[in-house]
């Protein structure tokens, strides 16, 4: 740091290194860009004349092995982020990695070692974290505006599922999609679960055959004794709907939707509103810019991230539960397959 | 019906009764109430002048010799249900009983036998059905306005606890408050529930020790594949919180809570409205006369309850089934215990 | 008071006095109805039935020397009101009226004399007052909860048009519709106004030839400094749309509409509700039991009505004078037309 | 455009010229900013280095003679803007500048004049018809959507009144603040206002002394019939409240406000919600962006802006007739003033 600013290497230009590259070069003044590297170079390329970006590094280990780059962007396909974590710990970079790290418990608990021993950051690209309603919720919880919490809920629904050939590089409902839930249900509630329940159902056929599910239903089970549901869909044609609700000793906490406009038209039939957005860059916009400023912010000042190496794990953790309590039709302890 | 109107006598003057009673008197023309008993006769009395009811019978079973008495309200306390109701029958009046018929399945199996023996008409106080939300997404469902459903939640909270020594007798958690939305389960998705898992808990430890929970969520799965949970808690600080949810192919559904004005205010610190209804009475009021107004229609018209006797019994059985689960924690079907 | 109930008479048995007549036999424990009449008798003889009234009167004079019967309902047509108030008030009943006294200012005055004189109470039927929304708000006002109001908006909108030949006879839109909201205006902000402001027009020509409008905003200025505007429209396709709004010093209070039902349904093209209330008798129920309660309540207890002689006149004024500011196409001042 | 890029100049580098800076310099990648100046050349030096401007002129006239810049941004204090845009059009720059050109009707016209002579493109700084939510209530306006409008309100307050020194340079209540909402009434109906009616007071005797309002109604009509209304208030406790709603044959159409998050928090004594935004670059962040890269792509695709040199003439009429009303307290015709 130089130049009193934290000088990042992206590995991957594709859609979501693309919105961190522009956070970077645009919005945090405490951050430049000094490389990005894709295994398309001409994507890195454009991302790089957008972004100002003076280098495009033809390999992930030019960048590691610039002593001018202090912290690197991992947004390259989740089966190679193990492996880059452990050659950018080994030189020394800081860690911003997309989640999850792995599907393997192994190969993230090799990651988390390896950065460790370098003792440099990580943190995981949890970002829904990051979003005003949430925060708001988690900050409710933390100060005891409800009470001490005893039921929580998590909606957390699609707009429209992917293609078929996603689903099983991508490890399913609950490695891929009910993760982001996993976390938020640690992080709203301050809390650790113990066990979870699983009620899924293949309602698209085609989900079964690729021994995957649309729906799912997990009961998480608390340390405090709180009891939560995470309910996802695949397909909720009206769009994103992801909302948390949380009863407390004191009271309730909830989230809406968020929607395109705030117009309400009374009709001759119904009184209605446009639909909420139906893409997450429009949902989640800003948990994107702040979970990076976060970051760099974290290790300019050298304090902890706000999504640690544990946070990372932990929800890999439940959905390996969340799976094994459907294939065993019972509850599963975490403790089972931790 | 001589007088072309249905001539009821109520069994029991204390609350619902009383509510049952007004109904009769000043809001149904076609019916009227021949008599009234209550094991307190001066509660009998003064809801006899209070409501023009002719006569105070000294007991049921004057009551269920009347000849010219078509119909009775059973309003007394749940342990009477069952054998009221075979008597009645045995007497041929068509018959209203509050809800629970029992808990125990082998009394409503012999009551529901007397009623199908006697030929007459039976209906179980289900009052929530008869709410205009739950009526609006039912007909919703059933006109497929959102499709075939996938996800459904019910949310059903109490403002306070019941005093300690209520819950025993009551049946517990299951048989005495979540019975209601077992009921509402059914009637909204027109489909059979064929196993639950629950999740339970003693937040307030003085549940525990009446062997009860405060605080459960149950998971249901039903014949069409659709899955479903039950949120219950008997203390929502703000008041009565109840409310369902259903996701569909083509669409979501969810009613919001009742309130006693539409005021909002926007002050210093906040953006603020009243708490909604807090007694059961307030929140439920149209439910309890669309009920009675129904079953008279049914009865004068010769036409199927709109709650029949397998609505009293399937609730209980799912009851039964949910604390199963519970206890031995594990998914229940309900054919293990009916 | 003999019984210790107030004894009513009441004069026409048409929409109003039927709402009236069951409020005071199946809601008002203390009071009963002695007797009823209607040009109409048939009319009278049906409500009778209905409401368990022992006793259809021949005439308003019957009623009047029936030295049983403490309070009059007034609920004939607005041309015969200044003159049975008059009798009235010579027979020394108490008198509830329906709104407006006389569309003449002449007329009003002498029916307030004559209730002076004569020491009886009076109320007028501004029934809005005794909407919980309504009440609400001005408890607020009154509380200092949103400060000093500055500014008050208030808009009154009927789902559909009368027939063009009610327009004449009911005194216009300022007489007929917007006195309502004249009366709400002081009764929000507990304050007069002295000068009004008249934007209308005839939207639909029809109007223009009964020389009236369908469509018109009335700024108001109070005593405080405070302005205020009305909306009226005789057309909202959606039903009744009948909201208020005042900003004060520390805050803002609105109302909503009122809806049958508090469903959300999120479909495929938009999130939707049902309409709200398009009818005055399902969007203002307990408003109208709640009047008479308070003025039953108030001749019992000698206390004053809640809403007074002067209450019933100045809303007359303001209409007189809103009509004036439209017609001369300038501000207008109160104490021009009083 | 000879790089294929609009080059711009940027007049002034306070806050709003440092939000178009940003907005070109990051979000509009068919723009890029050639030079910056200011009076501060501090300021234009700071702003520089935040979004890579090459170069900070020393005076507005060297942006003029640099004959690679294709158009200006004019963010400088509104007495410098007719002069400013004078001297750009005399230079062949197109413009857009910051509302309104002038508080005088002859500086406004000489400087449409010198626009017109020089056939370059001017867009002024109405940025809240970029507003989601006003875009979507022009819409539905424009296509039907309610059908023909009869009935328009405006609500336009301020958090938290400027200070007194500020009042008498910016115009005072009319041209400063309601002149938003005199172009927001012309772009939702489409239409022009013939007239207007103002009712304004200071509630605050410190306006007063500086000649000016606190709170103001006026009340429009539109030469289709429709009436509306405008409400100013400098102070709403509790943030930004904007907000229109526009009551037409077919229906009605409204917004509401926005706020940092979509969480409600049930307690204890109240239901509620965080406030509002409450600064009118929280507010409104999308028009700002959004007027800009309209005004880019007339440019560049040679087609008309998007409000006018018309556009901005006609408020500033709207304007001192409204004050011109208040003075002589009567309805004041835009002809009279214009």
């Amino acid at each position: 740091m130089s130049t009193g600013r934290l000088r990042f290497g992206i590995l991957g230009a594709g859609r979501i290194g693309r919105v961190h590259a522009e956070t970077l070069a645009f919005r945090l003044p405490e951050a430049e860009i000094a490389a990005i590297t894709d295994v398309n170079l001409e994507a890195a390329r454009t991302l790089a004349a957008r972004c100002h970006i003076p280098r495009v590094a033809g390999s992930a280990a030019e960048i590691f092995s610039d002593d001018t780059i202090d912290a690197v962007l991992i947004c390259t396909s989740t089966d190679t982020h193990a492996e880059l974590i452990v050659q950018a710990a080994g030189a020394g970079k800081h860690i911003f990695c997309e989640k999850p790290i792995s599907l393997s418990l192994a190969k993230i608990d090799s990651s988390l070692a390896a950065v460790e021993k370098a003792g440099v950051k990580l943190q995981v690209g949890f970002n829904r974290r990051f979003d005003s309603n949430f925060i708001r919720v988690r900050e409710a919880v933390a100060a005891g505006e409800i009470g001490a919490p005893g039921l929580l809920h998590i909606i957390s629904r699609d707009p429209a599922p992917p293609p078929y050939t996603y689903l099983r590089p991508s490890g399913g409902l609950f490695l891929d999609m009910m993760i982001h839930d996993f976390d938020m249900a640690r992080y709203l509630l301050g809390d650790e679960v113990e066990e979870v329940y699983t009620a899924a159902a293949a309602i698209d056929p085609g989900f079964a055959k690729e021994d995957d599910f649309d729906t799912a239903v997990v009961v998480l089970r608390f340390k405090s004794g709180a009891i939560g549901t995470i309910d996802n869909s695949r397909k909720a044609v009206f769009g994103y709907d992801q909302r948390v609700e949380i009863l407390g000793s004191k009271g309730k906490i909830a989230t809406e939707n968020r929607y395109p406009n705030q117009v309400v038209v009374s009709g001759e039939k119904s009184v209605y509103t446009d639909l909420p957005f139906n893409f997450f860059m429009l949902r989640y916009p800003e948990s994107f810019a702040l979970e990076l400023e976060l970051f760099t912010r974290a290790v300019i000042e050298d304090k902890p991230t706000p999504v640690t190496g544990a946070d990372s794990r932990v929800p890999v953790v439940m959905a390996l539960a969340a799976r094994k309590s459907h294939d065993e039709h019972r509850p599963v302890k975490l403790s089972e397959v931790s």
